[in-house]
């Protein structure tokens, strides 16, 4: 059997099941945004690693070096940050054909340095080899997060209210754009789509912010799209829920380009990914003060988009019309023929 | 310019020439065997990576999964063991073509949780990537050692005493069974030295035991070659080292396969690395109490094979004849032309 017949996540299931059980010092290994370690301190230690490879990722004319660095280091410290925590130390390992210019390295690291002043963490480490094939970075980032503080994929609890800091779907928008050049829309909307697809920020304040309340009970960011990465919260936490189209935040910026590309702009909030927001759980009763206390404190819009259920009603959408459609899975799937395609 | 041109060690060095200044937490970063950081803890934290390339470290016909899962783990072991560190949490990024077998993956996990159970860590996370060409393992691992037994490259001393533990060469010498396969050696010799090359053990009880007597100043293990390892203790300690050809321990097994194959035994110990034996320097009085406490405790030979001497005098090998000839630096260098070729 070859891989893509099991796809990514059949692989990691399938991996993770042949490990013998975590030790006392994993509080949460394989399956959550970040491993939870315990080591010889108070806090836990979170650590996290996450591929680029060119032509799967990204395509290298398309995505500057530089972005390419600022980019793949806010993917790694957004895991951080949905876990509650601080990114503290980044790894980089470097794979590079031979004929890379110097100067692409330079530009890459540039990028890197940029996502590493933003986020208050720094480069203490990495390696390098040949690649035979494309540029591929991998980043490993460790972290640290108070324990009473950390807050996994499986806390959500029936009756919770979904939330996303905020907006969905640009960053698909943004490829969107990448991919139609002769769409035309607002400058701004552009600029906005595309610094969403190209440089994302982790949402490190708000991720903060959040677990420093105390009111959430699950949190994870959307990398692999609203749609999948709520399956995600649901199979951990063994519930469902039920998401409101009409509530799902998207830009006007991203309805101009669907617009303007021929895209369906709530498709992407759902199953475009790479937004790096965090989708968070919290009790009913609390989401409108979670909700104003992250807006506050760091000018992001927080928005209840659906609630938790029983995981026999499974994941739904409800539709302005009052139906309620099964929310495919969708989401990226790194091995699937299926999505077979590039990330830029 | 291209990366081929400026070698591995001079994009390494650019990189960590425009990075700033080593934040408070950073006790070692760049340049080391891992880096060296505090965290919450009374502990150093240790973190590592290392990448295996398929057609780059290795061919796929020549080592096994398990073996690679194996290797793969021990070579990141080893540069914790060569802090004085103990093992935690690895994290592995496996970056594959869709058209890889499940099994492949099956086999490459059962090699790597061997290695697991036999260091005492265990795998937290990881990540997957499809790849465009051929097999890369990026190991990820995070140690800790205690604040006051910390061994880094930079604290040998004019004076000191240079050592190595077990033998060197072994592994080129497994390397060059493997790309001679008629060549015709006794088969304890061939089990040995192809043991060395395709499943190294890492070091840990005996780094353990050199980093916890305190008698140890600097301290890192044998990958790129012991020349050119040796060259990286010169470097970091800003002294020079004088080898004596005569005490390097090169093994029976070694010497045989040396002759069935045609390679020069002494060249495989300076030059082959890949032999992951942890090379140490010492105050010259303490060395042979230190040798002797090593083998008490962990049954491995500890050799003192040569001196360090001040900057100015350079890294040189005394040969049996009185002779002094410069060590050529050598070692595996990635991008490098002249090196351009495999590693099994």
């Amino acid at each position: 059997m070859r891989i893509a017949e099991i796809g990514e996540f059949g692989l990691i299931e399938r991996i993770a099941s042949r490990l013998p059980k975590p030790g006392e010092g994993v509080v949460a290994g394989i399956g959550d945004d970040a491993a939870v370690l315990r080591a010889s301190g108070d806090k836990y230690l979170l650590t996290s690693c996450d591929i680029q490879v060119e032509g799967v990722h990204f395509l290298r004319d398309r995505i500057s070096p530089q972005q390419l660095g600022f980019k793949a280091v806010s993917i790694k410290v957004s895991d951080i940050a949905a876990m509650g925590g601080l990114p503290r130390y980044l790894t980089i390992s470097l794979i590079l054909p031979n004929e890379t210019a110097v100067e692409y390295v330079d530009d890459l690291y540039e990028g890197i340095q940029q996502a590493c002043e933003l986020y208050g963490t720094e480069v203490v480490g990495g390696n390098m080899a040949r690649s035979l094939a494309g540029v591929i970075v991998d980043v490993f980032l460790v972290g640290e997060v108070e324990k009473e503080r950390v807050l996994l994929r499986s806390g959500a609890r029936v009756g919770d209210a979904l939330l996303v800091t905020g907006h969905l779907g640009e960053s698909a928008a943004g490829l969107a754009l990448l991919l139609n050049p002769e769409a035309t829309c607002a400058e701004a909307h552009r600029q906005r789509v595309l610094a969403a697809h190209l440089t994302p920020r982790a949402r490190l304040q708000e991720g903060r912010a959040i677990a420093q309340s105390g009111l959430a009970t699950a949190m994870l960011d959307v990398s692999d799209g609203t749609a999948s990465d709520t399956g995600h919260i649901c199979e951990m936490s063994h519930v469902g829920a039920r998401l409101w189209a009409a509530r799902l935040p998207i830009s006007e910026a991203t309805q101009a380009v669907a617009q303007a590309t021929g895209g369906e702009a709530r498709q992407w909030a759902l199953q475009g990914g790479e937004d790096y927001e965090l989708l968070l759980t919290a009790p009913a009763q609390w989401a409108h003060e979670l909700a104003g206390l992250v807006q506050r404190q760091t000018g992001t819009g927080v928005t209840v988009i659906g609630e938790i259920v029983p995981a026999a009603d499974g994941i739904t959408l409800s539709q302005a019309d009052g139906t309620q459609v099964p929310l495919d899975k969708g989401g990226w799937n790194h091995f699937a023929q299926s999505t077979d395609h590039c990330r830029l």
